[in-house]
């Protein structure tokens, strides 16, 4: 198997068709994502809740490090609704985690909920990222063209195939399939009441015969047999997110690595309590004792907006259980070390599986 | 890659790695498994709802068209409760779509639920079945000696990781892993309150690492990449069902077969509305209306006794918005054609992709 000899290695120069996933609970520090780019893979920095000052800084600090492309991650913004009163009833269910963390309760609704897209954006075009990823739906049109017009390289994300056929009408050059065991938030943007869940195996084989635009695999691989998998699918690359989050660089606290790696295949679900949209993460007690209010919780990105306070300091203060553990179902293969030899490892697997 | 040298395509001189898998729901023709197995792969008798005698005519069936080994799988008996009651309740959810059938409103509980287990085994036991795979649970260790003693080769099904360790403590030779995105019932025997969903992506690694038996794949997989697949995960063999249940052999109505090939990836649904046990079919008017009651539905097998006219005519006056279509979430990408050119097809599919 020449692995640099795929359509997602030979476009952007990779010695392997692996891209670390985007995760925008702050594992992927800029340590990560040049790590990976340094070990031929494709390193991404999960910038939706960064501001566009933190995503210059980020920026430097990973060509500092590598001079190699690497990719940069937004969420696509949709509209959503205030509503004080949903806001006052989240915050009286959101009381006694206050209480018990010893935070004030606010006086007020939060006065912003996410950085400005348009300004992530910009800095995207500005400084001449080379490839651009993005979930929860996909750009206007006039952004696409100012992308494609610095040939920068897009990668939408599809949870079922209209959604991928939707983004491949709108131009982008490729398409991650996030399949149901992937951790975190759920990329859909079309048909979102109830979480879609599409298994990788069912998903990827469905987008390949369907697309003309290469199809990346994601969800629930692990290593380097996940890896093989993908491509037996037809996918030209695999995304990797899960796998990465305890390795040496990543930038999540000690508490929740060991949260992943003592969690089971069926530890992990998908819940709408930490931040109005579904991903899936390791149940804690957070997750367990707010499900019940889940139908009458603000969406996102209120909700994500109303916890933020509870789940910096459940991280800082060691209170892993009401921090949104985000995984995958794989978390049970996780493996720690420095992210350069975890992937000399899984590409030596992916090889052997092809050799055999 | 030499498919016939593989721990399953040895011990039952196979020429490929593949399983065509038990479908209760009357798939399983003796002309299905005989072409699947004079075809080089294992076909498996679905004899679970099978009354002994009918068990024996179609064996018989089977061996009157082939000489190659197949399986027979049954379903593992569990404890129920019949409470008269509940069977009211549930017949009268039941009694419009009785209605709309012509069938008259049943007078007393069934007098039987499922066939005798115990009479079923004795008849592979007797018929020198070479392969026993089972669902629902695991065989008493002196039906599992029994088994052992005539060297049929035994194959279990976990759907988590637990269920596998247990399965192997009690001797099974094979384990096969069923991913979430599976058709028809789900095998879980511990913990099913709330359905178990591991992507087979996530579960079969897994189940690889931690176990000394064999796996085999199940879940998702449609055609030779999800055979290659499977095996890059370590997997032994894949099972695939729902790819089978449009082939000409296959034993489903016509409406059945439209259904599935009409169904989209994100149409089939987990339901425990026609069985009292959750299993994934393709979303139809049943499932949608009778979904808001299904907590206060009989468990299985009772509710799958009261459905059984309703299914049986639905089948018969070509009224598929009655009938459990049971199928993976891979439907789209079914196929039709005889079974031994979908074989070939896979197979030169599954080399292509290792020998790239």
């Amino acid at each position: 198997m020449n692995w640099s000899d795929t359509p997602l290695t030979r476009r952007l120069g990779l010695r392997y068709p692996l891209i670390q996933a985007p995760m925008a609970g702050g594992a992927t520090t800029p340590e990560l994502v040049a790590a990976v780019c340094n070990a031929g893979a494709l390193g991404s920095l999960a910038a939706g809740y960064l501001e566009p000052e933190q995503m210059r800084e980020q920026i430097a600090r990973i060509r500092a490090l590598t001079d190699r492309p690497f990719a940069v991650n937004l969420f696509i913004p949709e509209p959503f609704e205030v509503n004080s009163d949903q806001i006052d009833e989240a915050n009286a269910l959101l009381e006694p985690y206050r209480k018990e963390l010893d935070l004030p309760n606010p006086t007020a609704a939060p006065d912003r909920y996410l950085p400005s897209f348009t300004e992530q954006l910009a800095v995207i075009l500005e400084e001449g990222i080379e490839v651009f990823s993005f979930t929860f739906g996909l750009p206007k049109p006039e952004e696409m063209e100012a992308l494609q017009d610095r040939e920068i390289l897009t990668i939408g994300t599809a949870t079922h195939l209209l959604e991928a056929i939707i983004l491949e009408e709108s131009g982008v050059d490729m398409i991650v399939a996030q399949g149901a065991e992937a951790g975190g938030h759920r990329g859909t943007f079309l048909g979102a009441r109830e979480p879609i869940l599409v298994g990788t195996m069912a998903l990827v084989p469905l987008l390949v015969k369907h697309l003309n635009t290469p199809v990346l695999a994601a969800g629930g691989l692990m290593d380097g047999r996940g890896v093989a998998a993908a491509l037996a699918l037809g996918a030209v690359g695999a995304q990797l997110g899960t796998a990465f989050l305890n390795c040496q660089e990543s930038g999540v606290t000690p508490d929740y690595k060991t949260a992943i790696k003592e969690a089971t295949e069926t530890g992990t679900v998908l819940t709408r309590v930490f931040s109005g949209k579904y991903a899936r993460g390791v149940k804690n007690r957070f997750i367990n004792e707010m499900q019940p209010y889940e139908a009458v919780l603000p969406g996102y990105p209120v909700q994500n907006a109303l916890t933020r306070d509870i789940r910096a300091a459940a991280a800082e203060r060691h209170r892993p259980e009401f921090l949104s553990l985000w995984a995958g179902q794989g978390c049970p293969l996780v493996e720690d070390g420095p992210a350069a030899e975890l992937i000399e490892r899984w590409m030596a697997q992916a090889t052997a599986v092809f050799d055999q």
